[in-house]
């Protein structure tokens, strides 16, 4: 079945209900992206799909979450090339709103604030970035509700078990301090939706794929390969419960003269606060996230690895 | 059929669905309320049994719209009360979680912000009680949804129609800002419910029902009467057309030796400006809402009109 497009609210829950009855569906898979999809997205579509009868990817470049004008004009938009990528993956619906769509009347006076993690980290350097993070994805898991009727609808009729649709949203790994908010207001505000994590998507070479490296030249992106390697050093030391020296990998990324460092610290995957083991000799143990983020020319990057050990 | 009590969100998602089934239900109302409950809440719980096959009431008084544990203290808790007058009206299910079951590991990091129209009037004495409401009927408006299957929910079987049961919650015109919040966040944020409002009820002298006239002694009962008569006063002008003539109705409340005025204002029911109407001559033409606070002692009322002319 071709994939079809929708860009408004009321289309949108038309065509999932009608997708979800045509297949006699028992889960929706919903995929929330800003679009300039790459092969990481794509891992996303594919997993929501292997999990769920119905997959919505929904693409939509939100204003709110963009600190500076410029850096929100200058974000690819590459609808076509996204809609083949999302069919090739077997995404049924693509949900690609106008702003006027998203946010008619201009920008919305209630919103979600992320508090004190989203302060940190990313949200030291991008003031508003996560607030405006959660209020677009608050509003993007609300219209992917798969079976809630707005007034009107007609009579009840649960399935055998006396079950509806399954309600699952994919998030990326690689903007782990987003995940671990989303999960945070999910469990917070108690939104009806489980939220399922992907792996980050890597080049040959380990470079995180970001719809940013596009910007980086081929010396830039040669240098970049410092942050998964220096992420690397740090995973092989908590794999084999070493200490984490956090220092030496600090050193091998400020080795690099076209890279500099914002932060590479390994944090608790709950609280991201860091962890003692990040300034210690003792061995590492438990859980935990090491991130990175580094200006690499003019492209500011990100990159993470859970820990495990 | 007795009205059931549950104090889990597990368990409310197990009844209501039960209960859907059973009945093979096309709708459910959500009744939030504090508990402390009145006459004023028996027409929230009856307008929600008139329209829907399903009517859920939620008792929890949220710690995190009181500005002052003193004052959360002081709230009255009369559940079998509150009990025995929602069952009289038809109400199938009360939910009663503890802060633990709402709030587990204590205040929630993620929140719902009211913005700018949080912060006016009843806002402006008391900060961050918008936001604490908003949070926790973000919650409520969640665990209410009727139809949201969480993982592991079995096949999708639409309705004659391919609907699914409607959702609608109810809130008092009485807290007339809390209702104007609560109507911007479910637009802002797309929440999948219908708000219904419910005129305020009030003693056959004029004075609003309010869990807390019972703190007033008889002779600040009587003063307070002068809230509702200086309402009144601007009402009969709006339905006359004649200029509002806020200024004498404040005068009213100001004569009255036991009662401070706080605030006495017509604004636009929407942005909750004031309208220049307030403090011209102009008659009065189109949708004004008319607002009134004051201390009655020891107890700070509220009450409201809605003009329309």
């Amino acid at each position: 079945m071709a994939i079809r497009l929708v860009t408004t609210a009321d289309s949108l829950r038309a065509q999932s209900r009608l997708l979800l009855t045509q297949k006699n569906g028992s889960s929706l898979g919903l995929v929330p992206t800003m679009g300039a999809l790459h092969a990481g997205h794509g891992r996303l579509a594919r997993a929501a799909v292997e999990q769920n009868d119905v997959v919505v990817a929904s693409i939509f470049v939100n204003p709110l979450q963009f600190g500076e004008a410029q850096d929100l004009d200058r974000y690819p938009r590459t609808l076509e090339a996204d809609m083949a990528l999302l069919e090739e993956q077997g995404v049924d619906l693509v949900f690609a709103p106008s702003v006027e769509e998203m946010y008619p009347g201009g920008q919305p006076m209630v919103r979600v604030t992320s508090g004190p993690l989203g302060e940190k980290w990313e949200g030291a350097s991008r003031p508003g970035h996560f607030d405006g993070a959660l209020t677009v994805v608050a509003k993007l898991l609300h219209l992917g509700i798969p079976s809630t009727g707005l007034p009107g609808g007609s009579a009840f009729v649960a399935g055998a078990g006396g079950g509806l649709p399954a309600y699952r949203a994919y998030f990326g790994q690689k903007d782990a301090q987003q995940l671990v908010l989303v999960r945070r207001m999910v469990a917070d505000l108690n939104f009806p939706v489980e939220i399922v994590a992907v792996p980050t998507a890597r080049a040959a070479d380990g470079l995180a794929l970001s719809s940013r490296n596009r910007f980086l030249s081929d010396e830039e992106r040669e240098a970049a390969l410092v942050l998964s390697r220096a992420l690397h050093l740090i995973e092989e030391r908590a794999n084999t419960n070493g200490p984490l020296d956090v220092g030496s990998a600090r050193a091998l990324i400020e080795s690099q003269p076209l890279v500099r460092l914002d932060y590479l610290d390994v944090v608790d995957p709950v609280t991201l606060e860091p962890l003692a083991e990040n300034c210690h000799e003792t061995p590492f143990r438990g859980e935990g996230l090491a991130l990175v983020a580094a200006k690499v020319g003019a492209v500011r990057l990100i990159d993470n690895v859970p820990l495990s050990s």
